[in-house]
């Protein structure tokens, strides 16, 4: 892509809605800002139809999820595909409870989700595979991962990016493979989250033939930017990653992105 | 002003009840702390009437409002005026949404606010009149903000001040103007949510007769804690900041305020 | 105890479960991953039988208690006690408005608490006793806060913690006092409620046995993090404080622990 995305990004602000949790909002709003978009969080059903008019993206992220959210959730994400906006998915904990199996089948079922973007753990359980995540954590298993991304994809018609070590980016057939990043991530609170929500500003300034590789920049971008914060502490401080984290975001640069990049192309 | 209104809250600690949203809520109260205040939050219509008679100052702000939360803050507003106390407003993306413009205007025909805070885009939605926000930014117009505030103010009889570049404090006929701040401000979530409540804090400390220089001084101690906390980084940080202006807010001191406000008054 | 309980919760990484309040849930999420555990928050009522049986111990916070959030902690405590798993009770504000007061002993009713955690005066107002705090902070007192606790203790059959300038522990028969500590803790939001969640974590990986202890040892390394959290500070800081503090959360050893406790056991 000759397209220079994150400049892009801070040339026009994509307003990015977000139906997301009390855990990680604070981080996730000073994330957007930070890589140049503009956070809007709203789980009103009222304001959906607005919102959605004025949205350029919009994240719906699960993390304590109730009824009403997940009513919600699929007014914005119907009114989204009407309106032909990217609309991404973050299942967070998807297989921990069987309330939150039973609400992401039924959100899957009334949405065609842009992207989903979930950890190891997720993706398998969305994919109906065994796996031995606890939780909202990444957990372990033997599973080939790539596989699973491809039949959710395949299944969902969508993009499908998994965080872990190894990134992972499908369509269902093609897979990409991120080896940047740092393991201070699993140790922030939210950092999957906010993954999510890059991922829905880089969708928001791409066309829709560039989507794959908006959802590749976007996880590279981040990557990055907590392989840049990582690498300015001598041990492992997990408060000052965050403060680093959000630090590297406001500076990241297509370039940056472009010079450090560790990616593999997989058929 | 003889009064040192900050050394007044160091060392009454009023405490400050605020409605506020999942985005700000943390830094809201460590910036409550952080000036001398004694932050409490809560949207439980049950405690409302407790809560009104224990706390200082209320501030109300919009940033994720539903039915619930408005019929809670009618209650604590109304309260508020009967025990004569400081409420103040803060009208979070008052012009996105239909949802928003309804709400606003119910609050502000319940409730008599002593002061109302929001950023030009806000303030020009409460005015009726052109602005080119989206979502809960500022945005940019060409209407004299000034000009827009004082309307604010006289319609509904209570201090007004507008967060932007250029700071403007009015009762409706005098005009502030406060040239202190920093660019971060609007880079950082929940920047202007703190602010009210600073405003509430230094309401809470102060005579009726006291409110407008309290409202000019909440801005100037903020603006400034924010410039200095700026002047300590040499690029744009934006996750240093957040903490920096923290810390700053737990330095500040009358006497700093005094020594760099720098202020213009309009006749 | 011989038992090395930090280097425990590193290699199990136990789950703790927590209703708690949009004020604290990221720093309270950051500081149990910090410590080595695994945080997971949820306050959806359909989903607390499938949690309370993945979760190593539950962890009830009233900072912003509703009905729906109190019949939720009801439910999860029930199971909780028929499971025989740790659950604690952090009783935030208790005795700052009659909702609260009537919701915490709803609670006390219903849950067998393994441990109570609070300020002074959350605990004197369990005790009954007279005490002027005002809002969510500890406040003052004339009474002997160790009465209190033991009071609280033996009538609720369970473990009391307070958090103070000296930290107190107690099953209603017993005293250990904690000298370790920093007075940046009350100008941290949340800093109480983060010492519950690590307090369920060192219960999570403590047999029944261990309660008493790991309790102890729970307030002793939280006490003993901060202290070196704000050693590393030159003067009243704030916002780095709680960064630094998530840093040494994430440092602290068993080691470190023992060398640095400072207690006296009371007869």
């Amino acid at each position: 892509m000759t397209k220079k995305m994150i400049q892009s990004i801070r040339e026009n602000n994509p307003l990015i809605h977000n139906i997301t949790n009390i855990v990680v909002a604070n981080d996730s709003a000073n994330g957007l800002l930070a890589i140049g978009a503009s956070p809007f969080m709203s789980d009103t059903l009222e304001e959906m139809s607005d919102i959605a008019e004025i949205a350029s993206a919009t994240v719906l992220n699960m993390g304590t999820l109730n009824d009403y959210q997940l009513a919600t959730m699929k007014q914005i994400g119907i009114s989204c595909n009407q309106l032909n906006k990217p609309v991404i998915l973050d299942p967070v904990g998807a297989g921990a409870t069987q309330y939150r199996k039973k609400a992401v089948y039924d959100l899957l079922d009334a949405v065609n989700f842009t992207a989903i973007k979930g950890n190891a753990g997720e993706i398998a359980a969305l994919a109906g595979i065994e796996w031995s995540s606890c939780g909202v954590d990444a957990g372990v298993g033997d599973a080939d991962i790539s596989d699973a991304a491809k039949t959710v994809a395949k299944k969902y018609n969508c993009l499908v990016g998994v965080s872990g070590e190894v990134d992972i980016i499908t369509d269902g057939y093609r897979i990409v493979k991120i080896f940047n990043g740092t393991d201070y991530f699993p140790k922030m609170t939210g950092s999957g989250c906010l993954l999510s929500c890059i991922c829905g500003t880089f969708l928001a300034v791409a066309n829709e033939d560039e989507y794959f590789e908006a959802l590749q920049l976007a996880f590279e971008s981040y990557a990055i930017a907590g392989e840049i914060a990582a690498s300015q502490l001598s041990s492992c401080l997990v408060g000052s990653f965050r403060m680093k984290l959000l630090d590297e975001l406001s500076q990241i640069t297509d370039e940056k992105v472009k010079e450090m990049g560790k990616i593999e192309y997989v058929n």
